[in-house]
């Protein structure tokens, strides 16, 4: 077998340990095995100088490859290289529901001011990277191991547009090229010796080393307004006069309430809108189309083309907007949709004035899967579907999730679904899908998980809302993320109740039924800054930081940002999951199978406890988990679960406690005769029981 | 005139600034100037980012350079730059009584982890130098300036010995070579560009461009057991059998008390002891009187002499050890004394069983100024008397301190001062005598000032010592030096009292009678750790510190140090320096004249309060400076001086409080009609009064 990508970055490491006298800081927690580098110093900050070379060397030597097994290309996707074939009946990617996400942004999470000079450098002091690279993420891998984290699941990371950029470096969903990566990820350990394509599969074969698999996430509904593509195929975007730009707004339609969906009852009230009017007569051809000559030579050139096409017709990429009608948001100034259809709607063209008006941005349009027209943008599909065959192939992913896949042509997802399974039928599918309503949907379309609203319901817990995300859980079609948190809203620690919260629910969401643990980078080190306020955030949520904190009121999706990895009690979380992932390993199948499950109710009114449990007939042994999800105070509080005590049977068989979260809170009594069984738990608290 | 070497210095740097990008950390007192590289960056700790080449070009080009005046050579003693020379029966060198002295030893003082690694490292990860050098030390003297320092009190610089090397890197008190400077010092930011002693000569012209003089410690008794001119002179030294080395102990004389001085009339008694009768014994003739060919054999051999002359000889030098018998202190085995006479001394060498036993030391040859012999070796004579002019002549300084002068023969001593004065009649000299009681002695011999025991009398406030040694310097035949620490003491904020002690002591002397200002190096930040446990020190004074300090039991003198250039407060004594100083420049003839001087004493019994002034009759001005020794307790006092209210004359000319150095307690009665003035003073204040 040929020299693997991660043994190339290896052994350009290694040739360079000797020149490697480097003033490099790292944090502790990047060091979660046993590096031993005679150089390695621990400083005051609690970070350690090391020397990069050999630190990422040893990690690689010490930490993957002793896992690697002998005759295996661990550049395919895990279950290709493992030979693992959904059973027939089962849908592919179904691992899916069985593992532990960690949602990254590599840019982010593997970011250090490792020169320590209070500032994030693209080039530091030593001309090395500071904001995070494929190879740094290595650093992480040891942590994620720790805390049971099984799949990668990673923000963006193909190359964005800098046009208008957002914040210090721009907006990752703001894709220039779907088939470039982000050249920012790229280190400068390597040099010229290793292209970024390597370094991209030298980190997930090290994944799939270590067992653990890699999701990307692909954006095929809007993309930057000065895609690559636009050059090409002017006619998948839509047009406006230039001169207008500052014009464009979301057209309001009155007479209807703010924030609906676009559905087709409304749509002739839409249309006769006089402000609707306004907005499609912007609207212009594209300029091939108007002019296809002086179009080849403005391509010929060498001048920026964008410049160009306003320069000689006076026109612009419209950028895009929300699909609901009166929505409130602004228009998303850096992005824009692909034309999906070649015509208009067919169900609302004829509300138009003129049906020759030149392709437009409605919210019919945007939801191309309620609105189809009947002429596919075939180029352009076949284009998007291509997406994640490129990644599987050049980079062997394990899974997707699609970014607004609810708006694309039902048959262009189809078809993206269908390619992915035909390269790899064991391939998994996130759906960007927050309403556990629509689970079903996703589940007919291929789907093996949606995203869900736990980010949304956990943290209300004074409204219950989390005893209802987790009861509710199990009646949903597809498994949702069993998450506090997602690089789109506040922080759980940022929120009321502060670690008390985020330490009950990251340790409980290990734990619970038709739920998979998801961990947004930084929650474990109770990261209190969102990386973005797009979702469930107030404007404080913007400035959670202390104001002379390096990154007060930075946003890690679009600044230069590190996390807060010397945080007090930073081992506390990773410690906790290390203690969980091996119970949550031991009852896994009971866990993702709900045949063994049984929710614990408890007998007081209005109780803060939450409880649930899984039995095994087969073992006679049942697990059981209960929280407190009053952060403030603590609570006495009893359940009968008499069924359970039945079940369990042996009246000698006293439960054993075998975790909580509070060291010296671990008063727990057994059951009563009469099926009751009493708990004391501290505020926040979770304990875990088995018998 | 050709450039000066602070000149090629700057070119040398200012070229490098361009490659500078530089990981450099300064503490943010060496920025008592206005440094405005745009690359500067102050971090939380308090220290700077600058690049290195940058920061010290612009010290020389904005800060000392401009006070340059054209057609004058700095090279030169300050006194012979401003054509200076002595009065008409004024001993050259008086300047010194005038001056304001900062002790400081430059491998210590502009020592820095400017890598921030927590450790100081001879080459850092920028190959930069963290312990001092003379370059570095430019960064201080922004500093220096502002706390009114006028004169750089050099510990010793030459190159010393680096066998059985004390501390980590060694005691610059161990000569090597009189003639060479420590390589130690060499900086690596001028790399090959410049010599050692070209970076000296840099910095001594750029102290006497800001008006500031330098004085040199010179170690003429004393030197390292592996002297360069053994190989040369093996009969300047003492010698033992090698092989009774490990017997060798100070002699101890039976029926005589402990530490007393060896005056005539013991040393029958010492002769007579079994003991020394033992240790006189061990010597041995040099090993080129034993067998001149042979050494002239090994000396040209390649190898390590003094391991030749052990192996063949079973010789070693002897080490030295105190002059006073029965002193408790074991011998010093770093250094040996010169043999400054050929024969035995004249009045003890009957005492001999056997007048030609080889040459050993005994507290009379090594006291050899009470105990000469009749031949004198005039050849090391005449080398000892030439170790100030090389430094007069190559380096242009202003003075020099005799370490140990009192126990060279008087004659050596009148030789080394005249030649001195021959190149420069201005030159002053520092007499290392600490007995008030022998400043007399010390004037007739050509001393300026001798250095006194304010280190020990100062901080002893509760035996009232320090009262004692202000109200009596008046009497004294030198001027002592104001000093409440050297080198070899104890720390005075390390001291009962700690910092307010410090304080008081700092600011109060500046403005002594007879007493001139001596500032040890460190003492500025409220340093705690001594330099050195040599004198009046206690076992505890070396552990001050906190255990997890980096420098925790280490001894500048010996060790890797760096002063606490960060210590919270820092600011604190330079800026009351800086206040004061203005004081003493405008009341600097008063104070440095006796004739102005007029005690004051408290009418409370056993007061705290301690009281100087200075009354022009000219002006009909009056300076009075108050101060609280209590450090712990504020107090109420008055004082009678009806003389200086009578001799002030005007009874509306109320005084005025001018300084205090208790920014809320300014509470100062005027004259009553009775001459009695009030005040209230905090603990360890010090208030200034002119009227």
């Amino acid at each position: 077998m040929p020299l693997s990508k991660l043994e190339k970055l290896r052994n350009i490491l290694s040739r360079k340990i000797a020149q490697g006298k480097i003033n490099y800081a790292i944090p502790d927690l990047w060091n979660a095995w046993d590096y031993q580098g005679e150089e390695m110093k621990k400083i005051p900050s609690q970070e350690l100088l090391v020397n990069p070379y050999r630190f990422f060397t040893e990690i690689i030597d010490k930490f993957v490859l002793p896992k690697q097994e002998t005759g295996k290309d661990y550049s395919k996707s895990l279950s290709q290289v493992n030979k693992i074939k959904p059973q027939k009946g089962e849908t592919g990617g179904d691992w899916v529901r069985k593992s532990v996400l960690y949602s990254t942004m590599i840019r982010v999470s593997s970011a250090w001011d490792h020169d320590r000079s209070f500032s994030l450098d693209e080039s530091n002091f030593n001309e090395l990277k500071e904001t995070g690279t494929f190879v740094k993420m290595l650093a992480l891998l040891p942590l994620l191991k720790k805390m049971g984290v099984d799949t990668l699941y990673l923000l963006p990371l193909s190359r964005f547009s800098l046009k208008d950029k957002k914040g210090e470096l721009g907006s990752p969903y703001g894709v220039a090229n779907f088939f470039d990566l982000d050249p920012n990820l790229k280190d400068p350990l390597t040099g010229s010796l290793m292209t970024i394509e390597e370094e991209f599969q030298a980190l997930i074969e090290a994944c799939h080393i270590i067992d653990m698999r890699v999701v990307i996430d692909i954006i095929p509904r809007t993309n930057a307004v000065d895609n690559d593509l636009i050059s090409d195929h002017p006619d998948w975007f839509y047009w406006i006069k230039a001169d207008e730009f500052h014009n464009y707004r979301v057209p309001y339609v009155e007479g209807l309430p703010n924030t609906i969906s676009p559905e087709a009852k409304y749509m002739k009230q839409v249309y006769s809108s006089l402000d609707v009017k306004r907005h499609i007569n912007m609207f212009q051809f594209d300029p091939k189309k108007q002019n296809p000559e002086l179009f080849a030579k403005l391509k010929a050139s060498s001048k920026d083309l964008l410049s160009e096409i306003e320069k000689h017709y006076n026109l612009r990429v419209a950028p895009a907007f929300s699909d609901h009608i009166n929505d409130i948001q602004p228009p998303w100034t850096d992005v824009t949709f692909f034309r999906m259809f070649m015509d208009h709607p067919k169900e609302t063209k004829s509300y138009l004035d003129d049906e020759s008006t030149p392709p437009y941005i409605l919210f019919d349009t945007i939801k191309s899967n309620l609105f189809p027209g009947e002429i596919p943008n075939q180029d352009l599909w076949d284009t998007l579907k291509n997406i994640i065959p490129h990644y599987q192939k050049t980079y062997g992913i394990d899974g997707a999730r699609i970014d607004m896949g609810h708006a694309l042509p039902k048959r262009l997802l189809q078809m993206i679904i269908k390619e992915a399974r035909k390269n790899d039928p064991d391939f998994a599918f996130i759906a960007e899908e927050l309403n556990p309503d629509n689970a079903e949907k996703a589940k007919d379309a291929g789907y093996n998980i949606i995203i869900g609203n736990g980010f949304w319901m956990q943290p209300r817990i004074w409204e219950k809302k989390l005893h209802k995300f987790v009861y509710g859980a199990k009646d949903i079609a597809l498994p949702m993320f069993a998450c506090s948190e997602t690089h789109d809203t506040a922080r759980i620690a940022g929120r009321d109740g502060g670690r008390t919260l985020a330490r009950m629910t990251t340790v409980l969401n290990m734990l619970l039924p038709n739920l998979v643990p998801f961990i947004n980078s930084g929650q474990e080190v109770y990261e209190v800054q969102p990386m973005n306020t797009g979702i469930d955030c107030t404007n404080e949520d913007k400035f959670r930081l202390p104001q002379n904190d390096l990154f007060y009121g930075k946003l890690a999706l679009f600044d230069k940002y590190a996390f807060h990895y010397l945080n007090a009690n930073r081992w506390e979380l990773p410690d906790h999951l290390d203690g969980i992932k091996k119970i949550r390993n031991k009852w896994l199948k009971e866990i993702t199978d709900l045949d063994y499950y049984e929710p614990v109710y408890f007998n007081e009114f209005d109780s803060p406890a939450l409880g649930v449990s899984y039995f095994n007939p087969e073992t006679n042994k049942c697990l059981l988990i209960v929280a407190n999800t009053n952060c403030f105070n603590d609570i006495h509080c009893h359940a009968t679960i008499k069924k359970l005590r039945d079940k369990a049977d042996n009246h000698n068989n006293f439960g054993r406690l075998i975790y909580a979260t509070y060291e010296f809170s671990r008063d727990y009594h057994d059951f009563s005769p009469d099926g009751r069984v009493y708990f004391h738990l501290g505020a926040g608290e979770v304990k875990i029981i088995e018998f």
